[in-house]
């Protein structure tokens, strides 16, 4: 790809993530892995790239409303922007597909080898550090608390969690990412990354419980029945 | 405190924490380490318990406008609430005070031991990985970056930061409230929790770095100059 193409498509990425900064440098994260597990295989990379910057260009209208799946509708705003820069059908269809299946669901699988890649590379951002980070801040976004409470006044370790929480999603979604890449450069980036998110989740539980345990205990004995 | 005392007070505080999930669960961590670090002084516990439900009840104002001070206003609000309850100007004053200096300033710092309990009490959900988890939710909220790039393209790690980002925020306050506890109960906890967050500040600066480092060099060799 050229500079300016490149440029030009960058350009568009950009006015298109409302929630600035979060989202921006996802997308650059998202292409720099792409980039970096692409090497292995035979690849078209204008596809690659292309797909890489425009793969959340839908987030913006599913979070305006919940009933749209940001990668259906960013594969058909893709679809149509890639055709007014003058790429072939192929191509743009190719992009669209690539767009379409990146969000991890069933009814929609990679098929292509440059999906496969873009999957891989959009859920190594949802491992480790990164991962648990993110969602923190997307529950802030979304006023989620980290744990919610049990019946008998104790923090939810989220195990069996139904109430959305950081602790939910951590047994819901990010402990299980680890298991599903296609290329094994992502699975080992993936794996060397599996610890330390095990270790904020576990050293965050510890902390509010002992918290919890300790604190309501003294707080019951100082209140009167 | 009665319970129906304890009821009252708590739904003042529900009724004031506007941004629900995040603040209530803070406000119930700051009084359980009080009640915790409290066993160890002679304390009135009614102010303490006060307080603690209330520290934080200006939070919408500033939120609302930059120029207000939570703690200031908080303060001055839990005054007038605590004289609606019955209680003397005496510990209404008393409560004012804790309220005023919980928040980390030179020019008003507590003076009572109850003030010192409910300022370490606070400092104590800066630490650890809950403090972190913290940071990263509010970043999301004021949408503030995880880190911001450095005029050679790579991830700046906020050591000289200027630029709002959760790296910046480490370096600027995060890594530094261990040293400022007035009790020894809240230095022992503060403690044991330093190694934690320093873990996940690193691990995360690793991870980007390298994405970056890897990334950018792949993509400058795939785009023309």
């Amino acid at each position: 790809m050229d500079k300016q193409t490149y440029v030009t498509i960058e350009r568009k990425m950009l006015q298109c993530m409302n929630d600035g900064a979060h989202d921006k440098e996802h997308v650059y994260r998202v292409l720099y892995y792409v980039v970096d597990i692409a090497k292995d295989y035979a690849v078209d990379m204008d596809v690659l790239i292309a797909s890489s910057l425009l793969h959340d260009i839908g987030r913006d209208a599913q979070f305006k409303d919940h009933n749209v799946d940001h990668a259906l509708y960013g594969a058909d705003m893709a679809y149509d922007y890639i055709l007014t820069l003058g790429w072939g059908k192929d191509k743009a269809e190719q992009i669209k597909s690539c767009i379409r299946s990146h969000r991890y669901r069933r009814d929609c699988e990679p098929e292509s080898i440059e999906a496969k890649i873009l999957f891989d590379a959009d859920k190594l951002d949802v491992c480790g550090v990164v991962g648990i980070a993110r969602t923190l801040a997307y529950k802030g976004i979304v006023a989620e608390p980290l744990y919610t409470i049990d019946i008998h006044g104790g923090v939810n370790d989220g195990v069996d969690g139904i109430a959305p929480s950081f602790f939910q999603e951590y047994h819901y979604k990010l402990k299980n990412i680890y298991d599903h890449f296609y290329t094994d450069r992502a699975r080992t980036i993936a794996e060397g990354r599996k610890a330390s998110a095990q270790y904020i989740y576990e050293n965050m539980l510890a902390e509010v419980q002992e918290n919890y345990r300790i604190g309501k205990k003294a707080l019951t004995e100082l209140i009167d029945a």
